[in-house]
């Protein structure tokens, strides 16, 4: 299985669900939470990882366990899905390849989705998560947050709650393909309609919509929901990616730039055609592999 | 996480998917399977195992590879799902909680499922799995083929078909609340309805009309559809189980009275209060994790 390249999977797994919701307009958060827990189809399963259900800060959420991974350094990762879907479950091969890449372990959250529990509760959950990892001696110097796409903005954004508390922070920051703009006018979102086969317009509305709660309008501009309104002096370093064929590509790309502007120490790796979260194909494409191997080199250079 | 016991979590899933399918009547087979691909929210993660993607027999699946476990030894694991849905990735867990009790791997195939592929697809890929680690080098007697509800069913029937075929069989046989009935008259059917989160007579209707495929109703007592129609003789030693709350309870008893009658080594495990493959639970609820050491103390002393 170590040579099979299937680098159209995802974008064909993303025109799948496009249909079937399309297909079921009225389809029920249940119905829409399973179809987006197919998102592991797109991972090959990792070797040589060993996983254990727990619970870190009132969280509950799987540890992902290379073989030989140093036990001091954690991934704190918050999974994608517009804040309302997806689940450690169905990102948990994804955040297995991450760790191994980085010999380190991972603790993928379930953290309390809306539109049951809306904003800032994702950000109260994945922030407990780290103040528990300190508690539980873990260094912050060993923690990475990372996340993508919605889980992308919390890696972020956890961090600058936890900045405005005076936590001592993370050690470095991983966001794939975030999603930050909670207005949804951002250029890339139109100019690349097209090519995107999962992330429209419509579809971010109904979720920024779920996740903003009451009085949503009010809170777009919110530095927690919308990290490209955050100063970020100070923050750790980070590492953001997206594809060029994904409507969210200058998210990462505005991020990238206020990080500069602020003096923060940050890599953006932009991806010609790539999808949205183009590293779920960890294990079956060569492009999600070699990008596992660049976050780990500049991890590695970083230590 | 070790002290957790949730013995209605299964029975949970099942009413929370009956609601869901019953609110949509019209759910494609997509969806369907997206739904049941939640079987595996009902196990806990077992500890000390790792995964790999495989293709065996041209046959592909997922490795379940307990650390320490004899890599001579393997069960060949069916899921369950009617024919139709459930997946390697919907029983990893389980097949791999099995494999660990046994101290063997596990190779959880996703073979051709209906409707796409009727009868028999689903023996011919079982048997080329089997066919297949033969003459990878594993010995016949070291060769476990075990399923649950549907995937049950393949278990036994995939030995029926070895055994006309004139090739080694296996050592042993696990059937975990198989689906055997295809004619949907025997009794539990009905007096355990009440009692089932599930399974009942319309799912099962639908369930073996793919199955079957063409003039289904001529093939419904073909002892390969149906293995209660079978002579079992010579068949390898057979450990099954049922609740006494799930409407299959008597297809596994019809199972091994007619493998007592035909001179197998059968064990009968029918466990009170319990739901339709309650093993899923291992990890979660205590009566799985009993059940599971339950197989494992059947399979040694065996050996």
């Amino acid at each position: 299985m170590a040579h099979r390249d299937e680098p159209d999977c995802l974008r064909q797994l993303y025109l799948d669900w496009t249909e079937r919701m399309a297909a079921n307009p009225q389809m029920s958060i249940a119905d829409m939470r399973a179809l987006f827990d197919e998102w592991h189809q797109a991972s090959g399963e990792p070797t040589d990882v060993t996983y254990e259900d727990g619970e870190v800060g009132g969280v509950s959420g799987i540890w992902c366990k290379p073989l030989g991974a140093d036990e001091s350094s954690v991934v704190l990762y918050t999974h994608g899905g517009g804040f309302a879907v997806g689940s450690a479950a169905s990102h948990r091969k994804l955040a297995a390849h991450l760790a191994k890449a980085l010999g380190t372990q991972a603790f993928v959250l379930d953290y309390r989705r809306s539109p049951e529990h809306p904003f800032p509760a994702q950000i109260e959950d994945a922030t407990a998560v780290y103040r528990a990892l300190l508690a539980d001696g873990y260094a912050a110097s060993n923690i990475v947050t990372a996340g993508d796409s919605a889980g992308g903005n919390l890696a972020i954004a956890s961090v600058l709650q936890l900045r405005a508390d005076g936590t001592e922070l993370p050690g470095a920051i991983i966001g794939f393909s975030p999603w930050l703009d909670m207005e949804h006018t951002r250029p890339t979102l139109q100019t690349n309609a097209a090519t995107d086969g999962l992330v429209q317009k419509a579809v971010l509305e109904g979720m920024s919509g779920m996740f903003l709660g009451e009085d949503a309008d009010t809170k777009r501009a919110n530095p927690l929901a919308n990290p490209l309104y955050a100063d970020l002096s100070g923050m750790p370093r980070m590492y953001l990616n997206s594809g060029t064929h994904e409507t969210l590509q200058d998210n990462a790309e505005g991020l990238a730039a206020n990080a500069e502007r602020d003096g923060v120490d940050v890599t953006l790796h932009v991806v010609d055609g790539q999808q949205h979260v183009f590293p779920f194909m960890a294990g079956r494409a060569k492009v999600a592999d070699d990008e596992m191997a660049a976050v780990a080199a500049w991890y590695t250079g970083g230590k």
